[in-house]
């Protein structure tokens, strides 16, 4: 019994190449308020959108190997690049309930779509994967699905630029195609882009329903939970124990950022070495 | 007597974090056509210069472990991050001559200036580091140093911007508090930037010098060489030998890009795991 309940109290791990995943690590505080939360971003090798299915498939490894030394109940790759190349892999190698961020993304932009034609805007690795394109299609044999890639989103959400002109004019040539094909559904297939759901949106127009996958993967973590009995029934205090953050490189900078994301003050993040794991 | 024609055969180390030192290595190979190269890009660790001081030392160490596996005569540090932050440990573990960007593009623009007003434009942790700055005050009291760092110029680089109005319009940001302090002078600190040179100096106007490192690097090289009675005396042959590329992650992509850099065609480049070295 003591044994169950130390299982159900342990906290969820939560992982990405940065600071982008932090919006999934807000959607989870949000809707799942009785978790503890460690989460782990690889600051020192961000991004892994540039990056090949391999390298991230072994920076993915070794990150679930850290966290299982933080004996996290279950794992969520709250980086689409990550879910995108390494989740096969991880699934087969452990027994942790694992939650991605991209499934949860595309049953939602399947069902939300009226006239079959879904975008998805990510990094070139989550693109080049077509890993959204696989799970729709899959789903419903007639569904469109367009992808594009978009690289300069990250350092300009990265940069602050959230509501600035060159935003605009960026995201108005990488949606273009999008806009022409008429798509009625776009999934933000990168964890930075919730950060710029309204230039997004505005340049989108109002007839087209974005999709933040975050939100949806937050509901099927609940759900996973639920099923098997793994759900905490006690709010931990807030304070250290409650969220820990974990990064590979410069803690101090990840902190200021993710104050700006996450609604609780970040009281410490410590750097690892995560090429030990 | 043969020992002596195989070290001065051996070729060239040159580093970088990715693709920005094929600046570097193009005027190496320009100078100096009787040396051969053995070029690493860290792409699967790309950039460095968002990154911690210890992080991007603990990097060139490995990197430079990897070189001496190949033999190498001398090493040229080809990225400003790494210069500015590793030089001095490199040099206290390591007996080969070691070549960085920063000291000879520093010596350039204390002769260049007139005024005492010399900007540099660097990745994060360059300007952080302070280092072109305490190599110029050093050699010339009455100079005074302004750093500006533009986080944004090398994934507009790397995204084919380099003529193109974002790029004028984050550039014209970037750079008005330089023009605004009136600098006759302005160090390209950082291995992208001279592929969008003609950008900054549209900007920065006519009257102001911009400072390469790359050219001054490997004129230095040259001169250590000579010193140290290193230089190769015979012209290699075109060819996988004379010129070797090694990357940390997906060569094809780093392929493409040096190709548009590198007048010879890059024939190979090698894919290793540098995390065992």
């Amino acid at each position: 019994m003591k044994e169950k309940e130390a299982l159900c109290n342990a906290p969820i791990g939560v992982f990405d190449s940065g600071v982008g995943g932090l919006t999934v690590a807000r959607e989870i505080m949000r809707q799942l308020p009785n978790e503890r939360i460690v989460y782990f971003g690889d600051t020192a090798r961000v991004p892994y959108g540039s990056k090949s299915h391999d390298t991230i498939t072994r920076y993915s490894r070794q990150i679930v190997r850290f966290l299982q030394t933080q004996d996290v109940k279950a794992i969520v790759i709250a980086c689409n690049s990550a879910s995108a190349c390494a989740l096969e892999a991880l699934e087969a190698e452990t027994e942790l309930p694992i939650i991605d961020v991209v499934r949860p993304g595309a049953k939602t932009a399947l069902e939300a779509t009226h006239n079959g034609k879904v975008g998805v805007i990510a990094t070139e690795a989550t693109i080049r994967s077509n890993i959204y394109k696989r799970y729709i299609e899959e789903h419903g044999s007639s569904i469109n699905v367009i992808g594009k890639a978009c690289p300069l989103f990250v350092p300009l959400v990265e940069e602050g630029l959230w509501e600035d002109p060159v935003t605009d004019e960026i995201a108005g040539r990488y949606l273009a195609e999008l806009i022409d094909i008429d798509i009625d559904t776009l999934i933000l297939g990168c964890t930075h882009y919730p950060l710029i759901r309204s230039t997004v949106g505005r340049i989108m127009g109002e007839k087209v329903t974005l999709v933040n996958p975050a939100y949806e993967t937050a509901r099927e973590l609940k759900e996973v939970l639920q099923k098997k009995g793994l759900e905490s029934d006690t709010k931990p205090e807030l304070g250290t124990e409650r969220y820990r953050f974990f990064v590979s490189d410069a803690a101090d900078k990840f902190r200021e950022f993710a104050n700006s994301i996450i609604p609780y003050g970040i009281l410490s993040a410590k750097a690892i070495n995560i090429e030990d794991y």
